[in-house]
């Protein structure tokens, strides 16, 4: 079950992997991955999105409404896999320019938009396979970026946390089909934040800034920050996050810990977040899915 | 079916109404509508929480841990009927100093305290009717502070901002047992926030952010703000409401409208709030309850 032959067995079947990277630390880390899998890869990173260090790999900037483009240096370099990792907000339309490809299937992109994130994303997803890619996940290419399963550093969590991640757990089953985050804190039991467009960074802040002003009052060290994926979410396209930036945010909003789910959720640089967590005194837990041991 | 003879009624059965009062305008706006209905009152205004102007009604200030005081007060003043009303953030156990009566209780405030609003407020409601009192709604001796069915100012919601109400009411109707929070704004069928523990304010301030940074990237005058009790929750406890205050963050948020559940939701000060929706373009609709006619 190692990934390398079948790396390299894709490796001859579909040339270069196409990594359409957006925001933040993932889109390399995923890169490293695949070429440490023995595959080869172009980054197409997203202009306004990604970050000039990209261009230190074979790469072809494109642009939001040219997918044209973007399917034609596809093509031209020989990649067949395909995938899309890191941030790209909602763009702005009168930000963006078409191009002709792009112009043809706005009527099913303007549809797309007006619903929420999954169905913009599965929807993004199927113009791609219909266009003659394969869709991949970053967690296919690049298995080791997914969260691995129990305690990841010196603390643990206590039994009271482990019943707070257990509620957060139930509260995000139920939401999850809702479509509106992927991450929530719970406190004693009780959800006081809740994900929806503001993102984990966001919501963590919130929570310090509540503590502060007094309107949440509890002890410092109390609360855990919670994220699974969504129920039926196409992990290709969306997959919830952890990164450094999470772990320091945690530790900010006084929480005792973070729990995601094992498998479910890309991590970029664990050791950093181990590093940070530990130094903060708060706990990383990599929760069991459903119906398996933990 | 007028309320005035009851209202006396209850004057001679159970003597004046005690008002627990938080913060905020609902305190004044319950007590005013129970001397309209000819009910007496007398006021107890929470320490730390109540404004100065409850002053100008018989009152008694009241601090938090002093249950004992509290409940000899009501005896002593003839009253049996209790009504809560107002804000009182979660006290900070610290700054609490208690009598015997409630250290006798505290087992059970602790055990109370450790769960959600709603737990917390249907304990405290136990406990009163535990000692001989009887715990009313303020919508019950008060029932014109609650929010009319249908559209209130000059701007009727569209079409889409009647789907966006409805994708709304859905999402409240799955989250209202998790005891999350009573609000969320949507956008094009789309939950961008969802109140927990920052209440609606705050959560409208929000929005006005993630407008303004990008991270929401919608035309102006685009979402909803939709408020329901949540299910099961004790009416006499912890009524949703909309003030003024309201109706400006919703203004700020860029939103195209309020939708509340017409007799779910209190309202302070109902003719201003239609000004400020009137002024600034905003819609304000009373939602009928689910199985009755909209």
């Amino acid at each position: 079950m190692s990934s390398s032959p079948q790396a390299s067995r894709h490796a001859h079947a579909s040339g270069p992997l196409a990594i359409i990277c957006g925001g933040g630390a993932f889109p390399l880390a995923v890169a490293q991955a695949a070429r440490r899998a023995g595959r080869e890869v172009v980054l197409f990173p997203v202009r306004g999105f990604a970050g000039a260090e990209v261009e230190a790999w074979p790469h072809v900037w494109i642009a939001i409404g040219r997918f044209g483009r973007l399917t034609s240096e596809m093509r031209r370099l020989g990649c067949r896999d395909v995938v899309f990792i890191g941030n790209v907000l909602r763009p702005r339309l009168r930000d963006i320019r078409l191009d002709w490809t792009t112009l043809m299937l706005l009527p099913r992109v303007v549809s797309i938009m007006r619903g929420g994130d999954d169905h913009l994303l599965s929807g993004l997803g199927r113009i791609f396979e219909d266009a003659g890619f394969r869709l991949l996940g970053a967690h296919e290419v690049a298995p080791e970026i997914l969260m691995p399963a129990g305690q990841l550093g010196a603390v643990a969590a206590t039994r009271e946390e482990l019943e707070d991640i257990e509620v957060g757990r139930q509260v995000l089953e139920i939401t999850g089909p809702l479509d509106i985050g992927q991450g929530l804190v719970v406190m004693n039991r009780h959800v006081v934040a809740m994900e929806a467009a503001e993102g984990t960074d966001l919501m963590l802040a919130r929570v310090a800034e509540l503590r502060a002003n007094g309107r949440i009052r509890r002890a410092p060290r109390c609360g855990v920050l919670v994220k699974l994926p969504k129920a039926g979410q196409d992990r290709r396209l969306d997959m919830p996050s952890l990164g450094v930036r999470t772990a320091e945010g945690a530790a900010r909003a006084g929480l005792a810990g973070i729990a995601v789910e094992a498998g479910g959720v890309i991590v970029a640089d664990l050791a950093e977040i181990v590093r940070k967590a530990d130094e903060a005194g708060l706990f990383i837990h990599g929760l069991a899915p459903r119906g398996r041991a933990s």
